[in-house]
């Protein structure tokens, strides 16, 4: 199917998702760019191609051909890809025992970059706070490389979620400088099960919900720094519990 | 000093210095937000103080007030600070035996990130290729908070500086997945000097300087994943190097 005209509904449709909201009632998304395209086919989840038109793509799905000024029109890019996929979301899973937490991280960078290392470092879970940047957001999704389709991410209340852990005997761990233990510390048997909570760029986690944590770890660093990029910190504490 | 014409030499100077080019000339750089500000104080490089008129800043410091027309003139930001400052460049020092080098890394964000990492991880002299991002690119000195103040920061090109380090025995770094070694194996002998390479974001180090390394680290990780943000992955390897 070619498609040349912006009123077409299809086309209206596409660019409607750039619309959180929209996205979210739709439970569907837009990714961009050959990477990406097929990590989703890897995962079943592309509805269909929307490729430039002249472009041949040697993938057996359902493919909408539209022109150049169409993809300028649905992309969030400056310089879009000509290879673009209308994916369906996935459903949520079930909350395994290698989990991690984020509360209200802000940056769409730090969250793909946070995801993308969960998954090399085999956390099972990730619950997002239902303040935290969107998922589908287009700069999360490029950040993560296409790694949040190899994961279940949910987006819950960190409370609900952490009182039915509790109730799993799965340890609840955050970050605190002042009354922490080194992380390099960490043994065997704190690594099997856990639940590591990571907060907001500025504010970090929460206060009541830090509250909630059973230990807490420290990064070892010089003195004169305060605090790193809490996608290196989650990053290097993941990296920890899988050592 | 009140200043309220953006026709003010002094003004357009500021202004002037969101060029790189100029940066380069003048050796100055302008700093936003109360957190660097103390940084650079710290450090003895601020030069003069930028701030809207009325706020009021107990640092003894030669002051300009200017508006808030003029602010949003000389920031980068959408929502600036109001409270700047001019900076002066320090001289490149001497390289000394934690080095941490990078090659073509373009995203502000990501040497950001990579230099405050750099400074919690012990490093002493970071070198930069000549193409990688500029170093007094706002979004950098916002991404280090700070941190590139408290570390020499040299701009050469690689091959040179590994030339001269092969003279003093300080063994080079680089990453590869196929011939390198897993870096939780690193000895104590391998940390007390060291020269890590680093590249860009999407084809790494160039093969050239790759080739110029003595030994090769991995990060183990799950077969889903090609590969971290290079942010990340520069953070684990500092991390370990300095265990």
């Amino acid at each position: 199917m070619l498609i040349t005209s912006l009123d077409n509904d299809r086309i209206k449709g596409y660019i409607k998702l750039k619309d959180r909201k929209y996205r979210k009632k739709e439970k569907k998304f837009i990714i961009e760019g050959m990477h990406l395209v097929l990590e989703a086919c890897k995962k079943g989840i592309v509805e269909e191609l929307i490729i430039e038109k002249d472009v041949v793509l040697p993938i057996n799905l359902p493919t909408v051909y539209v022109t150049n000024e169409i993809i300028h029109k649905i992309s969030e890019m400056e310089s879009p890809s000509n290879i673009m996929a209308l994916c369906n979301m996935v459903d949520e899973g079930i909350i395994g025992d290698k989990i991690l937490m984020l509360d209200e991280i802000q940056d769409p960078g730090n969250l793909g970059t946070i995801i993308r290392s969960a998954v090399a470092f085999n956390v099972d879970t990730i619950v997002l706070s239902p303040n935290t940047v969107d998922l589908y957001n287009p700069k999360v999704i490029r950040a993560t490389q296409g790694m949040m389709f190899h994961i279940n991410i949910i987006v819950r209340e960190l409370q609900e979620v952490i009182k039915e852990l509790k109730g799993k005997e799965i340890p609840i761990y955050g970050t605190n400088v002042n009354r922490g233990m080194d992380v390099r510390s960490l043994h065997e048997k704190d690594k099997k099960k856990y639940c590591l909570i990571m907060g907001n760029e500025g504010n970090g986690v929460r206060e009541e919900i830090l509250n909630m944590c059973d230990s807490y770890f420290y990064i070892d660093m010089n003195e004169n720094v305060e605090s790193l990029n809490v996608g290196v910190a989650t990053s290097i504490i993941l990296y920890e519990l899988n050592r």
